[in-house]
């Protein structure tokens, strides 16, 4: 089986969710926890460490190894020692302690902590412009629309700063997470490495190590069949996209000949249409959005674990785990794609305005235009203070 | 239409999240709003504040207006007014510079504050028996399951100390939302309040005041079509019903006749075999956790809005908004009676440990028991800490 | 707890899907059980049939038992053998060989057909009219839209047709439902029906018999565990709702000011802008369709089941179940009003048509006319088709 | 991009369902509406359809085309247009009268129609082994287990009659399906079709042609924006997942050591206990069937098109309707390797069973025998019945 992206819209992925991306990780993790026993055994295995790499791994005995443990690192991890024996390496301290799980799990932390530290940047960059964009039309009227109607007026620097706050939330939503390490053995204990060390409380000591050599959080427990750290991740991830989706049905509507208030440039063909430039920004970041609820509901399923290491719920979180934040570092840099070509229609925004019957309390221009001035100074400011805060491990 | 509770395993709902709460909430805001407009005009409000009253509002007209409008202000501000008037007061500050929106979101952010404190509230309860629990059992041996296997050997205090980490998960979930009050007038930009007052900057005066007098957070913003606020209480609620639904699953399985690790005592009543004893309370945290997931992933659809006030999509966040708090406050419930039924049985545990055929990783007792130790311990410290945090507004 | 439906824009509901339809369904099951009972026993049991009364029983007792039991019949059957002896009649042939399982699974289909059936009668209606127009319209050009950018040139008609195409589609996948009665005892078996009757088999007539005299259908089986009926009634509902809305979504768009090719009357009120006439009908078909798809994740996620009554997971379908037909019900009553107040604006079509800056494949009016006329006549013609088959027990 | 399999438990995917194969299916449709023309038009594009060549494209560039177009055939046409040209022959017949999504529709089209006919394959062969279980076992006795407690007495035939009536279901299911070909022009009128072939009809004729040409339904309209052929293929394939996750979560219940009743051989290894043996079958299936109610959410959401094509709803489609009919093929073909080496245990079940406590309706063991013989050959003439249903187009 090999996907490469024939079905997905916009999914430049520089940052790397797919599969080489994840089992890269997950030897950094191998290797992390060698250099973390070196320590804790007073051992030199840098060596070893050194010598896993994933590139030169086969991927096909990989895949069958998933097919017949589901799991991969049954497979992986002899495969890892074969390396290290290739080297005259001893290979005992491999895998040390661990158990698949800790492996999988703390390898697509890795994954998401850097597709969503890549989106947090894109949501910065995008709002830095559209913050440009709410300030040059503060005073800029045009018609809000509710219910699919023309309501009372508002101005485009309204509209730019709901945009923008939209943003804010984003960066915020992932400014809040957590990306922990996992490390509990067998049965989410920790006892083989404690025995393996000699000592109580071994365990913790590499948890921690393992959290600092990688730059993740150190949660203090093991996590296995405690999923809401995954549900935090991915609830905040479509909380991402489901601000920039909002962002992308306005401007799909706006954009529309008819309205005309927004105008996106570039586009992408049509096979049958050679005329057309279609809006391919809001498209990608638009079936971002419709897809990314459902995963959400899976992860969400899947949190209802069972036993200490579940059965099917937690090899189901794997797949929707890494395509929600594959989405939204797709739907981030399509974000600023969109950005980057979008101008408002100012002209266009008054002549519909002008020719609304809207009445009722309609203010006064003057009312309207100070009431715009303080949105879209405080949008800004707290889009800029968001942008300010720094993830966390 | 009248929905009773025919069809609601464990609904119990003492503080309130039907539709006369809901209608109560939405009147207390109006009432908030009068008070608040009686500061900000100089002028007294306090009468016709006190005046409205929502047990006296006829239900059938507002049911009808429902179903006219597709929101329930239309016919409610109306029958207030009418209200006022019969008092001999004045009703023109009532609604002032509102719409729809801003009094039946701030009313469904009071209803679900309120769930909320009351599921913390019974969390903390839940988790406070739990926690004497794995202090108990901290020395008790059992065998950890994998993949529905027997894996190697852990305690139940380990267990316990789990179930106790996902109740300080959900602890700390409630404790990082805010629920901000919203007002925006019609489309979001807060002009006809500032035109009422007569000064700029008076929408926000009146949104501050609004959100003091209902102890809500003031967003510093209108909200109607960036509802991450909602997104976020929704993935917090779900992310409680998902721990409890864990902890009730494993629960379900361990009191099984055949494993017997757990027993749960009570139990409801079956109508073929009388002499059945069914874990009535697993039932319906499991029934909830199943539920939730889906409601989730609705609140993140309808989060992808539209315009300033969206068709169909605020609409739909209704019913599913108040559904997740009244399943969290009715799991919640469920599973304070749960643990204050529960017992380990602690032979039976050692029993199928002896049987186990285990072997590879599984340590000396003592090393077992030493970690089984910290982590309890360290279980109890987390939730202990969690405990002693507080809902924000 | 009472809903009475002040969060349900739209759900009018003659039809009964409320509570009280319920515990009238799971009555009348009772009542056909025991006139099925005098036939299989040849005893005279219509008067115990006669004498049972959903109206008269105490709702708040039965709420009561839902919360201890977690199911309803545990307190209902002691409840109606109640009124037999009042009426000073036996009653030990109520509930004979039945579990609670079947009582509200076949209470359900009930309802879901009773439903489902008005929903159809929506359908058709609403089609007839839209029919009509379709017919009308064949010959009216129009502006055909990809990607929310001007294509290619349709008409009117062609628009009309397809969206009569999601009625004949929806009422096909009504039809194509069974609603299969249940009845199967204590553990699907049936035994405790063959022992009471004294000889092998009796369990089948009953159930056969139970079928007929509600008008259900005999599936030759008991399905407590095996959910796919459920399933299926709720994927066809689920294609009802996304079919309706997208007609809505549609319409919404095409009826904004900017647009003006489709014109709805009446449209309900607004609490702050009282010039407004919102497209209510359009917001409470949306709002079904974003509502419904988690509706349906959550009938497939309890389908997978387990034992011979699963835990919870049954216990969640019934909200969701219930839930979903209503949708269908009001959604399809909103289309009915929908159609018969909405109107095309051939002159508005035409003068877009006449701006837009299409070229590419556009084809002489006379290909295209031809075009509408074949695809207008085929829509009608399968929409007739669909409208007289009919709806299977 | 390169996803190959890594987070695929249970992915065996022999059919194809991978990027390489629906660029397969998509020159599948260029070729046979390559021939369709010839016919239509009287000309001989025979040698044009076999110059096509799927294994030559330049992926890389396909990949760029769908990030820049959002659709992968603006970058194919040509491409295949190149081939022709390199061929020396005429390319001006190719994509004739199409648009995008009438050959990415019937693509995924054919790929749903051999996923779920090798689905189909798969369910009839561990349905006959499942058959020849419950046929020897229809007198071996066990206790029914309700709400996860004992009930009354049945069989292990029972059981596997059960589990069979579930592949019965499944079976059903994808028989009521029909693949419609999508052929419909730019806006869906076909009228580029008629202008080519210079007659009325033409476009009815070439799409008629194209459903004979491949296999599949002539639907008798374009469906672009009307979804419910879609939505009820990942219905269809939801139901599948389902019946199979229930038996999954059977097994894996009835497998554990303490149960007992039902052994599965074979089973996959542990990278921290080498002594295990985990059940990953069922892993596999319960993965897919947690993963696919989500799934079948996302394509309800994208159903409620828009336009003559929707933006986003359409393209979010793609993966999730893919990923439904591999997870049914996998799971399929797992459940095929669950029965190869499941067996019951009947000394167990029947020690289980003397050891229950139940009482209450549990009948005289002869009743019970004869519900079992009755419910075993049922299940087995109804599931023979299904597998001798056909495929429909």
């Amino acid at each position: 089986m090999t996907d490469w992206g024939l079905l997905e819209p916009g999914a430049t992925d520089p940052t790397g969710t797919d599969d080489d991306a994840v089992l890269t990780a997950m030897v950094d993790v191998e290797r992390a926890l060698l250099r973390v026993w070196g320590s804790e055994l007073d051992e030199f295995l840098d060596a070893q460490a050194d010598a896993l790499d994933a590139a030169s791994l086969d991927r096909t005995a990989l895949v069958e190894g998933v097919a017949r443990d589901a799991v991969p690192l049954v497979a992986l991890v002899p495969a890892l020692r074969a390396q290290l024996e290739r080297a005259g390496l001893p290979a005992d301290r491999l895998h040390l302690g661990a158990t698949s799980q800790d492996v999988l799990d703390t390898a697509l932390m890795l994954i998401s902590r850097d597709a969503l530290q890549a989106t947090r940047a894109s949501l910065v960059e995008a709002g830095g412009r559209l913050a440009a964009l709410a300030d040059a039309e503060r005073r800029s009227p045009r018609i809000g629309r509710t219910i699919a109607r023309h309501g009372e007026a508002s101005t485009l620097g309204v509209l730019a700063a709901g945009w923008l706050d939209g943003l804010a939330s984003a960066v915020d939503a992932i400014d809040a997470l957590t990306f922990p390490v996992q490390f509990g053995g067998a049965v989410g204990t920790g006892t083989a490495a404690d025995v393996a060390a000699g000592r109580p409380g071994a365990a913790d000591t590499v948890r921690a190590g393992l959290a600092a050599e990688l730059g993740l959080a150190d949660p203090g427990r093991a996590w296995h069949a405690e999923r809401t750290p995954v549900l935090a991740i991915a609830s905040a991830t479509a909380a991402v996209v489901a601000a920039l989706g909002r962002i992308a049905g306005d401007v799909t509507l706006l954009s529309r000949e008819e309205l005309g208030e927004v105008r996106v440039s570039g586009g992408g063909g049509s096979s049958a249409m050679p005329h057309k430039r279609n809006p391919v920004d809001a498209v990608a970041i638009t079936a971002a959005a419709v897809e990314a609820p459902g995963l959400l509901q899976i992860i969400a399923s899947a949190a209802i674990a069972g036993d200490e290491r579940s059965v099917g719920r937690w090899h189901a979180e794997w797949a929707s785990h890494r395509r929600l934040v594959r989405l939204a570092r797709s739907a981030s840099n399509a974000t600023v794609r969109l950005f980057a070509g979008l101008e408002f229609a100012r002209d266009r925004a008054e002549q519909i305005l002008a020719s609304s019957g809207a009445t009722g309390e309609r203010p006064e221009r003057a009312a309207l235009i100070a009431a715009s001035e303080r949105i879209v100074d405080r949008a800004i400011a707290r889009f800029v203070t968001a942008s300010e805060g720094s993830t966390r491990p």
